[in-house]
């Protein structure tokens, strides 16, 4: 492959973030704590992985134009919401987020409560803003991203994550909790990219099963980066999830044995776009990048 | 009048119970902490009263079926969300709601947070559900209540109300901020309903007024009685706001000024109904109800 994965995420990263400067509220303003807070989590340099594979699936099933920026947007501001959410005191209490302080602590607690309401609702307006998606596809994008990180997803993990921790390490329990609180949500972006594309039935079996693999193995992937990297490439504190008692995959099966599922999970992720022939090199690439990744 | 206000109220509130139980998930299941969050502040004995103006404005503008079933339910899983994080010890640190142990209360901060944020959640997944309104309808209704319940409507107003704890009274202050944290989130109950009857925009037009107007007197009226009430009747702490140097319409203009106010802004409301003649009376005796009531 001549074309470089990083130079492709840049340019579709380039593409996310002034989408994003466009659906986010201006600084300043009357009341203007609300916004910035808004801002400050939204434009902290995150990857922009899940836009990215929102674009790239919009890509491979053949979209065209720039219907997928408003599902991509809305899964970055979904993720940026978990985040702050997540590192509140009252969650996992962290200080520290793509090397700043996060939302609760740049601003306090109310405030990065209000922004993380504010960005998961500011997610389902802006795919349902008028004369951009069709309303069919703005419906079942609202669906597929409501699903995925609801009760029943992302939120359900997340709950289940908290109530599990300091139990015995259970690999069934520990694959319960990834493939909703990262599996699930990964896998929507994928999807609604695939959706904004007006993509038929068969593609989007393929990516979701895509998505579902390269979410699992992101999380083991992110799981092994706790215990082996370091804070300076993390930008968060890193050993924190052994240390609270959490459920990990490598605290379970080692984390030689985790790094090979993890490559067996990419390996048939990748396996399942066999269909797509050279189309599938970007979404191919990102995969290989989800467990090779420094931070 | 014949028909009773109350009796009107009841039916509606028991088709609204009905699929609220429909729509939420069962109690039980492997991790059920954070549904039975989610249940247990949804079932806690609520007046209702956003889905049943759905409902009301539904019916006047000709609404037939139970089309208004779904936004009328999500216009309360938006509100429980509200209130469980409002009540967080974070924002207004409440102990009690409507009689009971707030949410963080009877669970804990961490599922309070995720349960009010399954529940915003859900709001959008049932709207957009697949089968039950067309999607037109469904994309408009999922834009009005991210639109009025965002950073530029109720939750802006949470925030302004926040930064401005402690400051000097100012009546166009309160206006803003009542505005955008209870008129808006009103406004959108009375809108959603007559979106789901495909209404015309004249309607749309005068049952805004109306929504907005009942939205600051709703507002007023509750100023009043966190002052005036009991905390049995309100089921909830009383005197908090004043106590926390919170701006409130009759703590700038005095009680009886504020009641006139709020009378007046009724007044308003119903006269923008004028055009609907008999159809009128539940939206009317709504209004009334809005500023006589006790709790």
């Amino acid at each position: 492959m001549l074309r470089s994965l990083s130079s492709y995420m840049a340019e579709r990263r380039e593409l996310v973030e002034d989408a994003l400067e466009r659906f986010l509220p201006e600084p300043g303003g009357r009341y203007s704590r609300l916004t910035d807070a808004m801002r400050y989590s939204v434009f902290s340099g995150g990857k922009r992985l899940r836009p990215i594979l929102a674009i790239a699936a919009f890509e491979i099933v053949g979209g065209e134009g720039d219907a997928m920026l408003v599902p991509a947007c809305a899964t970055e501001l979904i993720h940026t919401y978990s985040l702050i959410h997540d590192d509140l005191p009252a969650m996992d209490d962290d200080d520290l987020r793509r090397g700043r302080p996060t939302c609760h602590r740049e601003f306090d607690d109310a405030l990065a409560i209000l922004a993380g309401d504010a960005l998961l609702t500011l997610a389902f307006e802006i795919v349902t803003q008028e004369d951009v998606l069709a309303p069919e596809r703005a419906a079942a994008i609202v669906r597929e991203l409501a699903g995925a990180n609801g009760y029943r997803g992302m939120l359900g993990g997340q709950a289940a994550d908290i109530a599990m921790e300091g139990e015995l390490p259970d690999i069934g329990a520990i694959e319960y909790i990834h493939g909703k609180k990262t599996g699930a949500p990964l896998a929507a972006a994928v999807r609604v990219g695939t959706i904004a594309a007006g993509a038929k039935s068969i593609d989007m079996e393929r990516l979701t099963k895509y998505g579902e693999q390269i979410g699992l193995a992101f999380q083991i992937a992110d799981d092994l980066l706790d215990e082996t990297g370091t804070a300076e490439e993390m930008g968060k504190a890193v050993g924190k999830d052994r240390g609270r008692g959490k459920m990990t995959y490598p605290a379970v099966v080692g984390a030689e044995s985790a790094m090979i599922r993890a490559q067996e999970l990419v390996d048939d992720a990748i396996r399942s776009l066999d269909a797509y022939g050279e189309r599938a090199w970007a979404l191919t690439e990102i995969a290989r990048f989800i467990v090779n990744r420094r931070n």
